[in-house]
């Protein structure tokens, strides 16, 4: 992924650190761009970044860590499991919450990664380079063998494990990134990234209030954009589910929960734009989105580890979120989510969100 | 007003003020209990507190200092609207936002209330109790000609205007505390004041994740009845407009554009709540109700002056709120909004809510 301008201010930094008066929020994009491929070198036409290297694909190597609270592992998360490689590729789930220094198997017996067997996903990346200076983010994919992280490189991974992990595909996979639609995706993709993926966090750590009101007609112009384009279609490129539609998703199952107040991305709730709120529910009552999702873990994250815009670390109880269960009516605009394929089985069993914190599992909560 | 308890800790503090881990937010309920009445004595069967004055209606003599932002004073205006009592009582309006220590005049020229000559009701505070302890509260009466603050006792006052001031309602003015109803209307109003008005702040400035969950459910109880109540009548108490309807009004007013996301109030919005929103919006559309709402001014006010649970300062740019002119249908439920009386003009001329701060009055924002 192109490096956009490195700066040191992430998503890490705690108390004060988010948010510099006047300034507006930039990501940090410089990640480990390494890839694991189908034989272990850059494909042609893909040269090598800087310092990169191929790793081979291999089933049972390579661990992939994903919090369930993150946008960014949640998106790998789902490919894996729409793609069924959660035999060839192992998962481990750090907690919701995370201090300054990096992202902790609290959820684990011991507080420690069961195949890892480390307690900080920082001991992973410190594996591979002792002095690594930048947010301990996830999606990150470890080698079990050796402790160390590969890549965290999050655009890619899904990518990869699109093109790469082929030959490890379930029966009736989906081609979420057929060749014949890549440039469309993409096309798609870098608009969804820039102006809603990133866009609410560009409203929700704006440094002043000039830049919180352009990052909010920004987002919103984005997101009108979204609802015309998909009042007429039922994904977002073709008639297929394909990457586009996983990266928009993991921010729509955010937006009423989180980014709506606690980043004041309020002009509507989710549930307000007709086309994009069937849309969302579409996709989250597909076996391999809704089932990925925590949503108390989701509002854990935000609510606890952004201090700066939330002291009191109080987390909302709102909103009711049984309305994602209700009916789409999105089979009348056409389409076949997974083309040819099929969709994949429950979650294995280790994998299940807990009861109450997603309303396809009820419980007590959510 | 029954004094609950008495406390130090006031919405006028601020950075680090509110919040106090652990602790529910209780309102300090400690009023000046001097009262306007219709012969200057305390009328028969309600005697004087300890130490309270009574003072006799008079044209001229006496300015209401309501802050467009406060709900409590909104409540004031609101009802000198709805009874005529503009030329006989004149009105001082702080801005949106103040300081530690008291509301400022500072919308008006140089800085100054026009009628008082201060720049801080605080000194209208201090010219009757010099060191007046607690917090520079609005509603405030204030006697025009020595500058000193007669009473802050909103619960009172509104009922007053009704009770007291009938010699100067206008011609068609409703009965908004009609003997008839006075116990069912009293009724009505404590459960709202404990678990509406003050629950949405004792949600917001729960002082620990307990805390915010009990008030959470306290509001929702609460909201909950008077869905119901309102299903199937047209106005709280009666078949008319009566000062329960002012006091949850001020409330639902505020409720999406900041209680939903700035005091975690979020399981719906308002606008989810179908016969509230209705009956909300039935309300906002009366004249002497939605035309004292300035939403820009009720927004910055929550938003920069609660530096505890909003330190970003940042005012957020939603909710849209043209759907507050939608039709709400709820003449099919009968009612007369004013009785045998009729509905005021619109409000004098210096009194009119700036363009764009209200749906009624069409400007570049709201």
């Amino acid at each position: 992924m192109a490096t956009e301008q490195p700066q040191t201010r992430s998503e890490f930094s705690t108390k004060g650190a988010y948010v510099h008066s006047g300034e507006e929020f930039t990501r940090d994009t410089n990640y480990i761009e390494d890839r694991i491929t189908r034989d272990g070198t850059f494909p042609p036409g893909s040269p090598a970044p800087d310092g990169a290297l191929a790793w081979p694909v291999e089933a049972g190597r390579y661990r992939l860590v994903a919090a369930r609270a993150c946008p960014w592992a949640n998106r790998t998360v789902i490919v894996r499991r729409l793609l069924g490689l959660e035999d060839a590729i192992s998962l481990g789930l750090p907690g919701p919450t995370h201090d300054v220094r990096s992202w902790t198997f609290d959820l684990d017996p011991d507080g420690r990664d069961p195949v890892l067997g480390i307690e900080r996903l920082q001991e992973a990346y410190f594996r591979r380079f002792p002095d690594y200076p930048r947010g301990i983010t996830v999606p990150a994919i470890v080698e079990e063998a050796s402790g160390a992280v590969v890549t965290n490189n999050y655009p890619q991974i899904t990518l990869d494990f699109s093109s790469e992990w082929s030959a490890f595909h379930r029966d009736g996979a989906p081609d979420l990134y057929p060749d014949a639609l890549r440039d469309e995706i993409d096309e798609v993709n870098a608009r969804v990234f820039t102006e809603v993926n990133n866009g609410v966090y560009r409203c929700g750590f704006a440094g002043s209030q000039a830049s919180y009101d352009r990052a909010y007609a920004r987002l919103w112009d984005a997101m009108d954009w979204l609802e015309d384009r998909l009042m007429g279609q039922r994904y977002l490129v073709g008639d297929t589910i394909t990457e586009a539609d996983v990266r928009l998703f993991t921010t729509l199952a955010r937006f009423d929960p989180v980014y709506h107040g606690h980043f004041k991305c309020n002009r509507n709730r989710l549930t307000e734009m007709p086309a994009l709120w069937a849309y969302a529910r579409d996709l989250f009552q597909t076996p391999g989105f809704g089932d990925t999702i925590d949503f108390v873990q989701i509002k854990q994250h935000y609510y606890i580890v952004h201090e700066d815009i939330n002291p009191t670390k109080i987390v909302p109880a709102g909103p009711d979120l049984a309305n994602w269960l209700t009916p789409h009516g999105r089979e009348a605009l056409g389409g076949r989510p997974f083309g040819d394929g099929s969709p994949p089985g429950p979650p294995p069993a280790g994998e299940r969100i807990a009861a109450g914190h997603n309303p396809l599992y009820p419980g007590d909560r959510a």
